[in-house]
């Protein structure tokens, strides 16, 4: 695709280096933006770029915020003895609109990953560790994927403070709300048995 | 969806503006963006507002330009007698990438359209007119959509310049190569039969 502008096809390219964005998405978003007024443009612009460079993170629990802590961990009315650990920001994002959980994060940052060559040290675990043990936490929730790099990255987590009075929960797995027990895989459907609980918690 | 951060959110909100971009899909690539380098991100920020402000129409075709004329009006190899009309930068692209046309362009920059409030005085009508006029133009070829906004600019540009010594073609219409008989509508089906072509053209 031979564009007749180089600052077209600057632009263009720009926005195919965005995931699941190629070429021909790309010139449509820019054609829509060459529709647009410069002032319109430019605070499209200046908000990406400003959102990169002043953005900080929570230095206590890594989920980003305007300042140096985040709006959960500076918030009182939030249980601050209890944790979540999620994987990444979504993570905490799509807990949040569930507004079903009153207490902190931690945003380890990934999850352990051999194969990937993400190992225990790119996380922010060894800043978990020192939390739980400085604020005297009652309890750690893990959120993270039901897979094996969940599974192992609880695991490890688990190891480190089984040492410190902390209670170590994870959220439940089972058949998801609307779904149907024909299509559940094996693993789901047998721990699900295995894990059964007492109705009256669901009614 | 509430987001922890009012940067994160007003960057999602400008995304999220986008044509075919919601705000699940602009959250996603505001977080990619916040995986990537501060001088990466800054520099996609830029491409965009820079394409917008710096970015000229060639006062000839009107077509997106670096310069005051654009790369094909000032290339000599071109037929520079030979115009072919087109609604928009879109067209102009997708006829380039064909390399079939050694012609230039007239961008209308839309087509009449009573019913979306749009007529002749709001399109480059007037200084298309004036171009066939002075530049003793030999050949319009109108590549408009075929639908009936097409058709009634096409008929309104050929009243204007009849008095003119210039051939008015438009490009082929039928059934498209690969396209079956059994699933084109009758318009097309049948005007491909009235306007059959001898088969030396296509062999």
């Amino acid at each position: 695709m031979q564009l007749p502008s180089s600052l077209l096809e600057n632009a263009v390219n720009e926005f195919s280096k965005l995931p699941g964005i190629g070429k021909k998405t790309a010139l449509r978003l820019v054609l829509h933006l060459l529709k647009q007024e410069p002032g319109e443009v430019q605070q499209f612009g200046e908000a990406i770029t400003r959102m990169r460079q002043e953005i900080n993170f929570c230095r206590r629990c890594f989920n980003v915020s305007d300042g140096e802590t985040c709006s959960i961990c500076s918030n009182a009315l939030r249980n601050q003895r209890l944790i979540c650990v999620v994987e990444n920001l979504r993570d905490v994002i799509a807990i949040e609109s569930t507004q079903q959980f009153s207490g902190t994060f931690h945003v380890l940052g990934g999850i352990i990953s051999p194969l990937d060559g993400i190992g225990p040290d790119q996380l922010n675990i060894e800043s978990l560790v020192h939390r739980v043990a400085q604020e005297g936490t009652e309890e750690l929730v893990f959120a993270l994927n039901p897979n094996i790099q969940g599974d192992t990255t609880i695991y490890y987590i688990q190891k480190k403070i089984k040492h410190l009075p902390c209670k170590v929960t994870t959220i439940a797995r089972g058949i998801a709300f609307g779904g149907e027990l024909e299509y559940a895989d094996e693993l789901t459907l047998g721990r699900s048995l295995t894990n059964r609980m007492p109705i009256d918690n669901y009614i």
